[in-house]
């Protein structure tokens, strides 16, 4: 079944302890809508300026995605400079340029409607419930938000919880959200506020999952080196929505699946810088990392 | 098979969100050895000051263990007092007095050294090297450190650890000691100081497994409260050895078992005050909790 992102693309220019990247593709909807196109047809609506080539498009058309949904307005493509040290689990923003995603409104077409599957990336929460209601059917949607959508538009930001299904946050945004340190209450409380599912993305900590009556966590997959954390987040995003489009299965069992799904794809991202990683896996490799999750958390009853 | 401890018992005051506590019975002698006494027979040797009470070794009584040990000298017993806030994650120590501690040298009976298990608690390298020196001929030995050995005496600790099969130690003294910043890097290395396996405790993140040629990752319980998170490393050791003990079995799944076990115990400590929760736990719980970790990361192939 076909998967919906609505985010951003932005031109990232990323220092790492492995080295720097110039202006490469980035953003929410790019990570997303790369990864889950290794496992559904995905459709992408986002913003872009003049300065958006022909080889950046290359990168989405690489992947059959389909964007009819990508706009082209004057002015400059989002950028994004940053950099990362020590454990590399946070990223010191050293400059934002929002350029035409500072005016950004989404344009929903009628192919976007349809899609059964669909993932509100990290934007005003204004245009996050916009797009949700313009949806026909939709049999699934989750979204992300930030801090800064949580401290200074937090009654926008709950009516769009009030109308999705999942939301994909990270840990600091959950405690933030829900007003408590502890997790599992902070969680108890988000989920009041509508999202039937919370999924808390804890970097390299992994990942934990709050649905109904149960709670799962998968480790970050232990690897030699991470070269660029970046869009670890929205990847992650990609491979779970990825993985329930695909299947059409939202029980409890395939939740925790989509998870790990999640998990290897994000895992994979942060190997090499930007969608360097993403775009040149195999099905293979993504089936035998899955595999490689089952032996690392497994242990006998 | 039976399990000796070396470590301290201290008597410690502890704030926290929840509460406060005076002068209660801990140490990791103390934490390790309650919690291994649901496992096997524990014998522990430690040193206490003239305050130590009936009361006290009442405790270590009502739990059968073996405290011909516990060497009762002039002086006060160890203090310690600390609090916890926000995330819990951590202690904020506000006074440590030694007292007896500070003198504090193992005496090992004949009854000790045949012990086939044995944990060295987080004391002075050279007393912990003085210890595994006089052990018969153990099956497995294990031990703690801490960043003021790590480094105040790298060397002597690197000879402690070129003698034990199994390091326990928390995330950032494992990269301390490991000299880098990746988990999995800073693994390999302090494995090549001798012990084939590493045991990393990462707090509320649960806990990693480095062994021969495989990781494994437990999480954490999610509790509901956290009231008293100290002990936590040592119950969680008490766990782990006292399964290994029981069972005698060194083998890969076994230990990752034993992980789970120890994880299993941590989450009860926690729950409250000091020894409370520890002092009056049940078998069947303690399996019921090893079931629910089961579901908590469980996940279809």
């Amino acid at each position: 079944m076909s998967l919906l992102v609505v985010g951003s693309v932005a031109l990232d220019t990323i220092r790492t302890p492995y080295g720097e990247a110039r202006e490469i593709l980035g953003g929410s909807a790019t990570f997303f809508s790369v990864t889950a196109s290794w496992f559904v047809p995905v459709k992408v609506v986002a913003v872009v300026g003049e300065d958006f080539s022909a080889e950046h498009l290359q990168v989405f058309a690489s992947r059959s995605i389909d964007t009819s949904g990508l706009e082209q307005v004057p002015g400059r493509t989002f950028r994004w400079r940053g950099e990362y040290s020590g454990s590399m689990n946070e990223a010191r923003t050293l400059e934002t340029q929002l350029n035409v995603f500072d005016r950004f409104t989404p344009k929903i077409g009628a192919a976007q409607r349809e899609c059964p599957f669909v993932f509100l990336g990290n934007i005003d929460p204004t245009l996050q419930l916009h797009v949700r209601q313009q949806l026909t059917d939709p049999q699934l949607v989750a979204c992300d938000t930030m801090n800064f959508w949580i401290q200074g538009k937090l009654e926008e930001l709950k009516k769009t919880l009030a109308a999705v299904d999942v939301l994909v946050i990270n840990e600091g945004e959950a405690r933030l959200l829900g007003g408590q340190q502890n997790l599992k209450q902070a969680a108890t409380i988000v989920r009041k506020l509508g999202p039937r599912t919370l999924v808390v993305k804890r970097g390299e900590y992994g990942v934990t999952l709050f649905a109904e009556d149960s709670v799962f966590s998968a480790p970050a997959y232990p690897l030699d080196q991470v070269q660029d954390p970046t869009g670890a987040g929205d990847t992650f995003a990609g491979g779970f929505m990825g993985h329930l489009a695909r299947t059409g299965d939202l029980g409890a069992s395939n939740l925790r699946r989509a998870v790990v799904y999640g998990s290897v794809m994000a895992s994979f991202a942060v190997e090499e810088f930007g969608l360097t990683r993403l775009l040149r896996l195999t099905p293979t490799e993504i089936e035998a990392r899955y595999r490689e999750f089952k032996n690392l958390t497994h242990f006998d009853a």
